[in-house]
């Protein structure tokens, strides 16, 4: 954490200034007529957005749901290692990470081979694999993730909070407006201000409003897709068993009873286990069979069998079956009209991408989806990029989507499938495959396999061999640095912050870093220096010097004998108000663990490289040190130059 | 963390219940005529003792102020890793690390060689030693500090405030009163409330009010000591400079123009600099020198030369002359009285010790000191411990404090004296030798040095040799393991809660721990059966088993290979209204490190052993696994038994 940068400042340097002369919300108080950006909905992909805009004290944006305050018990509990080096972007993954429960392993249970009516522990694997992430799988109520991203609204300049007991009414766009093209009606549904309408006009409206999304409608868009007819239920207990795994995640299968998913819940004692039910029939529905929450429990003892289940306190619990479907695009634009004219409203998360539950991607993916729109809707309306940047948000996270259902599709089929009980049963599926295929899908689950495809703001591969281990397109995988002005061990990562900001990583080759000759000091000069370099071209006069994009610089050298002070200057700027200068910049490789981050990232000891990162912490480009020229044109195929 | 044990509850699992039936203390509102516990002063040991004692909802306590509210802008600013490890007790030491300047290394200065009016880097060492905790040393305000224990006492079922406005009149003690025997006179000074005199009648008095403690005066103490008359400046600064190092600790030596101790402080900009200043004349204080801010920054821009300094903004300042000062006891016994009666007032931290803030010591020995008293109190108060327990407290205390003076004494004779220019130069200290010091008290700096005589509650070393890194009277050292049940790593050291319960850690032996004859499972069946065993004396009926005495057990064995349900029941036991079972009492070794906490503690791999661990994380007995009758009589030395 960075602070006291304009002054000391008393109190907790987490709680931002409040802005000076620009309107804090107030609770309760009317929508203001004209906003920047409109978000409908309070769930993950909508607070992750609000949350990212709220970084911006120069947007106006609010966030409305139609609830009447936070949400109290969520429905969503997992938490995916992307999601986490997410959450940590939002300086809020320490907290996660002592609330959640953690997923270590997972074990795999099938029916017994001497006695099929009992089940017996049929493999045990770690969750996810070593390396994969600094951060652990984690398991916490949606309803705290929810806490966790109101309190960084709160703490923003602006003060954010939602504007909750809004009904959407309409949303229509004037595609002949220059100026807030959008127009929002909302109904206000609290008993105090009940059946008083709101229209707010918006520069950009994005529905978070899930499955049932109004904005969507509003668009003409459906879902499209098909559903497996097959009945699942879920509950949260607290529960006295003999299960010895109720404390790790359990796939069960059992030979004639059916399945259950354990995924044990934070706090050492509540547990969450997914139920398989009856197949129902073509066109039925889950909620036509009135089932209820003893079915529930009925089902669970069935298929632990002969562990018992004494099933205490239900915190939580609901049916669904399962279905997979996903919209054609993800903005306002239709047809053949991508390029013609600037998207204005957008949808996100389960308005526009609905599956099954079980391998807790929903959350996560929805909460990615905001991530990547956020800082594009900033960049854009702070005038940093040119307003076709926003067509890549449908482009990169419809993709994704695509991947998710297809894959959801695959995992939920093999999960409600019978265990094979000989190998010409054509129609069961082997325990054992099944493990296989949890542990295939294990990067993807932990959502670091997504990869955009080239792009303006993602190139084409030419130099990727200068970083093998970061590949164009995939999210910065981090890795132990050491600090070197204050020699403090930490995460490469981890100054990828939730601020907006372009990241240039420039990873020193084998020459003295320090030299008068040295590439990485030609690339510091370039970039102070030429009217060609992005920094000069693309930071408005006044504003510190790393605020659009920040230069780091990572030496293969042991902290201990660099001297910071022989360094290009660019990596020790003056900042602030008295001309600060900044101490962390720079870092050498972490000798410590046997392998450096240029081993365990593949990069070119020889030639270092520079790697430019995203501010949603996806790697946009892999350079020569000395490619200034190509630098400056992949900046300039998308930002704008300032005053 | 554990929560949800007694039913699912929305929210944050770390804002406890309120208490039903008992007063939540309104701020503001007058103090109540009797209390058990009156603190008196918010500084960092009152806090800590609030604090401790606010996780007791069955103990009024309240804490006096004479300031309005909490402390802005501290002058305490290092935390120790001993201190870390206790702040992990409190749940906040994640708090601290985000936050705080991380104390990595520390580097010496001293005139060069060639050019004696120029300073040059002497050497460079880490500042604590690898393995001497799993925590850093940090930099954080004080007035966070504060902060962070005034969340936790808003969070206990109580809701613990300060009372602020208070000044303290005076404090006299009726030996002759069975019940709260002291009576403290309190005037109101704020504007509202002004000339308002408050009574209160308290079991039990704390004066944590500093070097000038009224507290103390009421006890008749003094502060005895001597002054070095060695005049010194601090301030914190937001500055420019040239000098390398202004992001590490420093401790530069000039040739003639005195010394300064660097501190780079939280936020990444802001530093701490002790500047020596003149001698003093005998019987001179610093204070009658009129000395400013200017003369200062003047010192340190000559100590620090040829390097430059610019100081942009000063954010507090300060001078103090040298001295070691410590009164005779630290309760209200005199004489020969200790054992003749209870101890009914206590002083903590300043109040009865003080010395030169260099080394950073004072605000952590305060803090142990009433981290010290506090379960103690408890624990007399709740009727678990015999009264007699008090009298450790100044026993312990007092022998802390006063290797902490004469360490302060020498250290800062050191860093004050010339630096040696020859052999022969009998009054200066070679920087050499300054730096050996400071390397070889590492471990005196960081607390974790403090070793507590044998009484009742610290046994004599007689089975040392079982666990010859768990040295008994010292701090239970942390190692790494894995929890059975969930396969999660983690600091063993992390389970000893603020929470004023013992912990029985059970190391097994190289014996199958889950055969029927085995030792560990023989300890818990003496432990859950015999009526000797201090688990059935010492806990009440109809308390969790594990409420006074908190068993849990570690393992040689890789955690996959030991099966949960076959370990004996008193590791899985069930708790709360619906007797759900605790998963968290049985860990396993961590063998991903290369070393294991047998192997990193030193516990006999062949026998396993016993440490019984007091509530302030301090070792009090390492015992055979069946020495069963050796257990009980420990406890039976002075606790009570329950009903």
């Amino acid at each position: 954490m960075q602070f006291h940068l304009n002054g000391f400042r008393t109190g907790d340097p987490a709680i931002l200034e409040p802005l000076e002369g620009a309107e804090i919300d107030a609770a309760g108080a009317p929508l203001p007529d004209k906003v920047d950006v409109l978000i409908v909905g309070c769930g993950p992909a909508g607070l992750t957005l609000a949350a990212q805009l709220s970084a911006f004290p120069d947007i106006t944006t609010r966030i409305v749901e139609q609830k009447d305050g936070p949400l109290q018990l969520g429905q969503a509990d997992g938490v995916a290692c992307r999601t986490m080096e997410m959450f940590n972007a939002f300086d809020f993954a320490d907290r996660v990470m002592k609330e959640a429960y953690w997923v270590n392993e997972t074990t795999f249970w099938k029916p017994d081979g001497g006695a099929k009516n009992r089940i017996a522990r049929g493999g045990r694997i770690e969750d996810t694999e070593d390396g994969l992430s600094e951060f652990p799988h984690v398991i916490l109520n949606q309803a705290r993730v929810h806490d966790f991203y109101l309190d960084v609204m709160r703490r923003s300049p602006r003060r954010l909070q939602p504007d909750y007991s809004r009904r959407l009414m309409d949303v229509t766009i004037d595609e002949t407006a220059s100026d807030h093209p959008v127009t929002v009606w909302l109904e206000r549904i609290d008993a105090e201000h009940a059946g008083q309408v709101e229209v707010v006009k918006a520069r950009y409206v994005v529905g978070c409003d899930g499955a049932r999304s109004g904005v969507r409608k509003s668009l003409g868009q459906a879902l499209k897709g098909d559903s497996a007819n097959q009945a699942w239920g879920v509950m949260d207990v607290l529960a006295v068993t003999d299960f010895p795994d109720i404390r790790l995640k359990a796939a069960i299968h059992s030979a004639t009873e059916g399945s259950i998913l354990i995924i044990p819940r934070e706090g050492g004692y509540l547990v969450r286990l997914y139920i398989e039910l009856d197949k129902l029939n073509a066109d039925e529905r889950v909620a036509d069979r009135n089932l209820t929450a003893d079915t529930l429990v009925a089902a669970a003892k069935r298929i632990i069998h002969p562990y018992t289940l004494d099933v205490k306190e239900i915190a939580w619990w609901s049916f669904y079956d399962i279905g997979q479907r996903l919209t054609d695009r993800f903005d306002d634009i239709r047809g053949g009209g991508v390029g013609t004219r600037t998207p204005r409203v957008f949808i996100a998360g389960d308005a526009c991408h609905t599956h099954s539950p079980k391998a807790g991607q929903g959350m996560n993916v929805s909460m990615q989806d905001t991530f990547n729109l956020g800082w594009k809707l900033a960049a854009v309306l702070r005038g940093q990029a040119a307003p076709d940047l926003l067509d890549t948000y449908s482009a990169e996270r419809h993709a994704i989507a695509k991947e998710l259902i297809d894959f959801d599709r695959d995992f939920a089929r093999m999960f409600s499938a019978r265990p094979k009980e000989a190998d010409d049963d054509a129609e069961g599926i082997d325990p054992a495959e099944f493990q296989r295929y949890f542990v295939k899908q294990g990067r993807f689950t932990a959502g670091t396999a997504t990869r955009y495809r080239p792009s303006a703001i993602c190139a084409e591969p030419a130099h990727q061999r200068l970083a093998e281990g970061l590949p164009i397109g995939m999210r910065f995988h981090s890795a132990p640095v050491v600090r070197l002005a204050d020699a403090k061990p930490l995460q490469l990562g981890h100054v990828v912050k939730a601020d907006g900001r372009w990241r240039l990583f420039a990873f020193a080759g084998a020459e003295d870093p320090a030299a008068a000759g040295s590439t990485i000091r030609a690339l510091c000069d370039f970039l102070s220096e030429s009217p060609a370099s992005p920094i000069r071209r693309y930071t408005a006069s006044g504003e510190d010097i790393d605020s659009v994009i920040d230069v780091r610089a990572v030496f293969q050298n042991d902290h201990r004998t660099l001297a910071l002070d022989a360094l290009p200057p660019l990596l020790l700027p003056a900042k602030g108000r008295y001309g600060l200068r900044d101490y962390e910049k720079m870092f050498c490789a972490d000798l410590s663990g046997g392998k450096d981050i240029f081993d365990l990232r593949g990069i070119d000891r020889t030639n270092g490289c520079i790697v430019v990162v995203r501010p949603d912490q996806y790697v946009a480009h892999v350079l020569p040190l000395d490619a200034h020229r190509e630098l400056s044109a992949f900046f300039d195929g998308f930002m704008l130059p300032q005053g």
